[in-house]
């Protein structure tokens, strides 16, 4: 169920376009085969192709040319360009390729770089798994006693490479004994929801419930869930948040209802770059995604589709944005740079 | 493209389950059949099961014994009680049974009464499709000069054997000039904006745009459109209203955003019995429509699935109810009574 691995010179990733139905296992040989396998989300969620994007800067480090350093970082840098062009919201991605480039500008020769690049690849998805944890268990805490939580899309395990973020929290709220249920939405276009976190809740044995994205006014209406908690793509330093479509829907009906809503990311996903939710591009994927169901035509063909693959959440809906380093509280503005500038979290 | 038609000792229905990949027809025998066709949502939409249960009724008065009355009468009631439990939301089921069987029970033999009810039955057909036209030119007048509408579910032909409710509304404020745009949403899970609502704009050249349920926030928060405009299955006397899963969480965003949020139906699905949504029955189907899409597997199999098939938008969300007899506003309490106790629509 690992959805990636480093495996000496290649990349094996879970397919995550197959499940629930078929585990198959691909193994990529270089940053191309890296960068269609997060365009095409066979590898998806912002951790996770933060983690992707390094292995494939890693693959590229191994196949550049060696001669000289400035052949060297010329051909990883294209290899970054390409990596970075795959998906424009989730901020993880661009932040790893920057990361990794700044730690092979150092070196001094190429053959050092390679060894550098892979390291660090390496130390980022261990450092991923480590910080998930310190996350859930901050964010665990956060939710009511008792409640049943609703999420959206996919942010387990499969999100991170570890142990996920808004899922991380509820695995080890369930683990403490503090929620009682789950409700997810199965989130389309691409039914993160009921492909990937259905399979991560059952393989947990954690009681769950799926419903349609439509239902959610109806089970916070009927009061059956205490708590909203999601992942993220991008924060703004306003507090703004980038996730999954459908996402501003739930911050909206958890505000009439009175419930709070949680957002988890790792802060490689805040992004103070960037001042507010309206300057984080929205990714405008294929209209197919909507007239199909996994490849099934359901709509009239050629009917005219919009497809964002994401919206953006105010920070005024926002109750707590829970991360590795802490839990920030409204007013953003200030939390969220306070919380970015300390130190990682080391984890001996 | 007539979802119903009463073919002298049938009724024929286009199977709507299989749109718009097939425009198939069935024509159905006996009240038994119609039953299932019901069930099943080959026909489907509050008005049109209404007439389907109407021309059910007059299928059995035609099977009925004729030999006395009471043996009639006991038969009728019998096909009246199967047709009434196949979907308990919608109250122009129960409202148009209830009608035919006032009418059968004036009778004084059994051949009178079938004419009666066959009769009657037609009428009432007729009578939706004059009702509808009313309703969609009031409706039209209240949308935003050049306004782009978002809707829910399907409220056209398909849904009422007429010109359509919210979509009607949609198509005589087109023809009129008075809006620019028609963004639809599919409607998970048995996807009926996606295949009936896409299907009928794309043959009436209406200009749309298909959105997955959860981008409805993202549309609004875009200001992408200016009015939304629903159907219903049943209208409490507070002016609570029952409509497709989904339609509450358009109203909450539609109030967030200061956009008209616009009910239209027939004043057949106006229940004075029934003083607020609290009381309405919610219709609860398979977990399998929620873990399918169209017979294809995409949850795991087994997990646990909640699929209420509507919800409840409480009358304080409701901008207006648009109906054939007039346009109720707030406060419904006072303003559907009246409604209701005007002379019905004569059409000469």
């Amino acid at each position: 169920m690992e959805p990636i691995a480093w495996v000496g010179d290649r990349v094996r990733i879970l397919d995550q376009t197959l499940l629930p139905h078929q585990e198959r296992h691909l193994e990529l040989r270089d940053h191309r085969q890296v960068a269609e396998a997060i365009r095409a989300l066979r590898v998806r969620g912002a951790p996770l192709i933060g983690i992707a994007a390094a292995y494939g800067l890693a693959l590229a480090a191994l196949h550049a040319p060696t001669k000289d350093m400035d052949a060297f970082l010329a051909f990883l840098e294209d290899a970054a360009e390409e990596l970075r062009a795959t998906r424009p919201t989730a901020v993880n991605l661009s932040w790893a390729v920057k990361r990794l480039l700044g730690k092979a500008r150092a070196c001094t020769t190429p053959h050092e770089a390679q060894l550098v690049v892979v390291a660090e690849a390496q130390a980022l998805h261990h450092q991923q798994t480590e910080d998930d944890l310190g996350l859930a268990r901050q964010g665990a805490l956060l939710l009511p006693e008792g409640a049943a939580v609703l999420t959206h899309c996919n942010t387990g395990a499969l999100a991170t490479g570890g142990y996920g973020t808004a899922l991380g929290i509820v695995k080890a709220a369930w683990e403490m004994g503090r929620i009682s249920h789950v409700y997810l939405t199965e989130t389309r276009p691409l039914l993160q929801g009921a492909r990937l976190t259905a399979w991560e809740l059952t393989r947990h044995g954690i009681p769950c419930t799926l419903v349609v994205d439509g239902a959610v006014g109806l089970l916070l209406a009927r009061g059956l869930a205490q708590a909203v908690v999601v992942g993220a793509d991008r924060i703004a330093r306003s507090g703004d948040v980038a996730n999954k479509i459908g996402t501003y829907v739930l911050a909206v009906l958890a505000k009439e209802h009175g419930v709070p809503f949680i957002v988890a990311a790792p802060t490689s996903t805040i992004d103070l770059s960037c001042p507010q939710g309206a300057a984080i591009p929205i990714e405008e994927r294929s209209p197919e995604e909507v007239r199909t169901v996994m490849g099934l035509p359901v709509a009239p063909p050629g009917v005219e589709a919009l497809n964002p693959a994401f919206d953006i959440t105010p920070a005024h809906l926002v109750t707590a944005i829970v991360t590795e380093r802490g839990v920030a509280y409204p007013p953003y503005g200030e939390s969220l740079p306070a919380l970015m500038s300390l130190p990682e979290v080391s984890h001996g």
